[in-house]
C-alpha cells in the first residue's frame, strides 16, 4: 500500500486530481486552476468520498484566493464550494476551518496561508486514515480468531480514492492484509454510480482477495453465513450517532442486525456533525436521473461508451444517501479509537 | 390491460415467444421449433418469471414429442427441461403435470395431448393471474383508505412478462389501476439483470404512474415514509412459507418489517413446493459473472451495444435468488385468496 497514487496534490499554483469518473477504465489526472474547476470537480464527482471532498474544498479555496484574497472573494468562494454537495459534512468542516484560519489575516497573507491550511487538512486526513487503520486492525484481529479467511463486506468506496491517505472503511482492511491476516472482501457494486468498482479496482491493485457482487446479494450472503463483519464509511454522523452514508448502507445494516453481525462505521472526527441532532436533520442529496438511466462501459474494441440502459418513459428518483440509525451500529472507528454512538458528544473536532 | 401481447403462444407446430432479453429496447418474437430451442430460451432467460418458465417447459415438452413421442423421448425431454433453471419450482410442477398426463397414453396419442395439456397450463395460469388480481385489489382497497396515491413497491418483474396472463405481483396493481384506485409504484432496477426495467416498461405501457429507483434506494424510501406496501412475486415457496424470489427481495422484506409495512408475496399454488420443508432446502441458482460485469444499452444513434462495466480483475459472485423467511411475510396472495404462511399445508395444487 505504499505505492498508492495521490487522489489530490498541489502542483505550483494548480491542484492535480485523479479524475474518478474515468475509473476503472482510465487513470487520468486533471489540473484544476480556478474556483470554478474545483467546484465542478466536487459536484460532478471527479473527486468524491467525504474526507476527500473536504480536502478538495480547502484546495478550491486556495485556488480562489491566488490573485485576490479580499473578504468578498473569500466569502464568495466559501458560498460556491459549500453548495456543491449537500450531505457530506466534511465539506462544511473544511470550509469552516479555512475561514477560521484566513479571516483574521490581512488579505496579503491569505493566499500563502490558504495553501498551508489546505495542506494541513490533507496531511491530517492521511494521518487519521492511518490511525483508523490501526484501531480497525485490532478489532479485525479479535474478530478473526480461527476464521480463515475473515469475511468482510463493504459498500461504496471508502478507500484511498475517497480520502487523502489509505481510506476509512478500507484502512483496517489494508492494515489487516499488510499484517498477514487472511481477509476476503465482498464488494457491492453500489448502484447507481458503481463506486464498488472503484473499491474492486483498489483491492485488485493492492492484491487483497475480494469478490464483486450486485447490491441485492448482501442479504443472501449474510443469511448463508458468508459474512463475518461489515465496515462502511460515512458522509455525516449526527450527534446521536445516526449515520448518513451512500444509499444502500441502511439495507446492509438491517441485514447485519438480523444476522447478529458486527456493523462498523469508519470515519474521522471531521465527519461528525455535533450541530445535527439526528438523522432526520441530515439533508439527503437527490442526484440526476441520468445516473440511473445511463452508464459508461468499455466496448469490445476498448472504447468507453456511455449507453442508455433505462428508457426515459419512466420517472426516476435518485437519492444518493440513506441514514442508518445509531442503534444498528456496533461502533464507530475514529482516529481516536472505537467510539460508541452514544459517546460521540465527548469527542472534539480539530 | 386488454391489449397485452402474449409472452408465449402456439403457432402451428411451433411456439412463439417474446424475447425478453431484447426488452426494453426491442419487441422481438422468436419461433421455437425444437426441445433444444425451448431449453435455451428458458436457460438464457428469453422467457423468465416462475409461472412463464413452467408454461414454457410444458410447451417445450410438446415440441419435443412432435415427431417421436416414445417413452425414451419423453424421459429425455423431461431431463433436459428440468435442468434449465434450478430455483423456480413451477418448472418441476409443469413437467410433473405433463408426465402425469402423457405417460399413461399410447405414444401415438401423446403429441396432441401434450399441446392440449400445455395450453391448459397456459390458460390456467392466466385465470390464476386474474384471481390474484382481484384478491389483491380487495387488499389494496382496504389499505388505500384516504391515501392518494397508495404507494406500492415491487422488485424484479412479476408482471405479464413473467406469466401467461396479467402477472402475479403486478396483477393487483393493474386491477387497482383499472378500478380507478390512485396508485404509484416504486420500481427497483433489480441488478444484475435489470428486470425492473421490464416492470417499468410494462407500467409505462399500461399508463400506471411509477418511478424507477436503484435497488439501494428501497430502505431510504421506506424510512422516509414514501412506501405503503410491498408486493413481490415468488420462484418457490417452501411448505413453511419461506419464499425464494429474485435476489434483493429479502433486503426489501427486512426494511418493510423494520418500518411496519405490509409485505405481500403474490403467486399461484404452483409456486408452492410442499416437498420442500423450508428455505434452507431451496437451491439458489448461481448465474454467470458476465451478468454482473457486462450490460446492454442503447447508444446515442440507437444501436444496442453490450459494454463491459466491471474489469475482469475481480472475482464475481452472482446468486440469482434469496430466501425471505416466512415470518417477514404479511401474507401470500394466491388464486384462492390471501393465505398465511403457516396455512400453506391446507392448500392443494392442481
Amino acid at each position: 500500500m505504499s505505492d498508492i497514487c495521490p487522489t489530490l496534490r498541489r502542483d505550483g499554483d494548480q491542484v492535480v486530481i485523479l479524475d474518478q469518473t474515468r475509473l476503472p477504465y482510465e487513470e487520468h489526472y486533471l489540473h484544476l486552476n480556478s474556483l470554478a474547476c474545483a467546484a465542478t470537480a466536487i459536484r460532478d464527482m471527479q473527486v468524491r468520498g467525504a474526507p476527500l471532498i473536504g480536502a478538495a474544498a480547502a484546495f478550491g479555496m486556495a485556488l480562489a484566493l491566488r490573485h485576490d484574497a479580499s473578504d468578498a472573494t473569500l466569502h464568495h468562494a466559501d458560498g460556491v464550494l459549500r453548495q456543491t454537495r449537500p450531505t457530506a459534512v466534511n465539506l462544511h468542516w473544511a470550509l469552516d476551518r479555512m475561514r477560521a484560519a484566513l479571516s483574521p489575516l490581512p488579505a496579503a497573507a491569505r493566499s500563502t496561508a490558504a495553501w498551508a491550511e489546505a495542506e494541513a487538512i490533507r496531511s491530517a486526513d492521511a494521518a487519521n486514515n492511518a490511525a483508523i487503520g490501526q484501531h480497525g486492525l485490532t478489532l479485525l484481529r479479535q474478530l478473526a480468531g480461527t476464521r480463515k479467511p475473515l469475511q468482510l463486506m463493504t459498500h461504496c468506496n471508502a478507500g484511498w480514492l475517497a480520502t487523502c491517505g489509505h481510506g476509512t472503511a478500507l484502512a483496517p482492511i489494508y492494515a489487516a492484509h499488510s499484517a498477514g491476516l487472511d481477509v476476503h472482501v465482498w464488494v457491492s457494486e453500489t448502484r447507481p454510480r458503481n463506486q464498488g468498482l472503484l473499491t474492486a479496482w483498489e483491492l485488485a491493485r493492492a492484491g487483497v482477495p475480494h469478490t464483486l457482487v450486485a447490491d441485492n446479494a448482501a442479504g443472501w450472503l449474510m443469511a448463508s453465513g458468508q459474512v463475518d463483519c461489515v465496515i462502511v464509511g460515512a458522509d455525516r454522523i449526527a450527534a446521536n450517532g445516526d449515520t448518513a452514508n451512500k444509499v444502500g448502507t441502511y439495507l446492509k445494516a438491517l441485514a447485519a442486525h438480523a444476522h447478529g453481525l458486527p456493523f462498523y462505521v469508519a470515519a474521522p472526527h471531521s465527519t461528525i456533525d455535533p450541530a445535527c441532532p439526528n438523522g432526520a436533520a441530515i439533508p439527503i442529496e437527490e442526484r440526476s436521473a441520468d445516473e440511473v438511466q445511463c452508464l459508461a462501459g468499455l466496448t469490445e474494441d476498448g472504447r468507453i461508451v456511455r449507453t442508455r440502459i433505462a428508457p426515459d418513459t419512466s420517472a426516476v428518483s435518485n437519492p444518493a444517501f440513506d441514514v442508518t440509525p445509531a442503534g444498528l451500529l456496533t461502533g464507530i472507528i475514529c482516529e481516536s479509537g472505537l467510539v460508541q454512538p452514544d459517546a460521540l458528544a465527548s469527542l472534539t473536532r480539530h
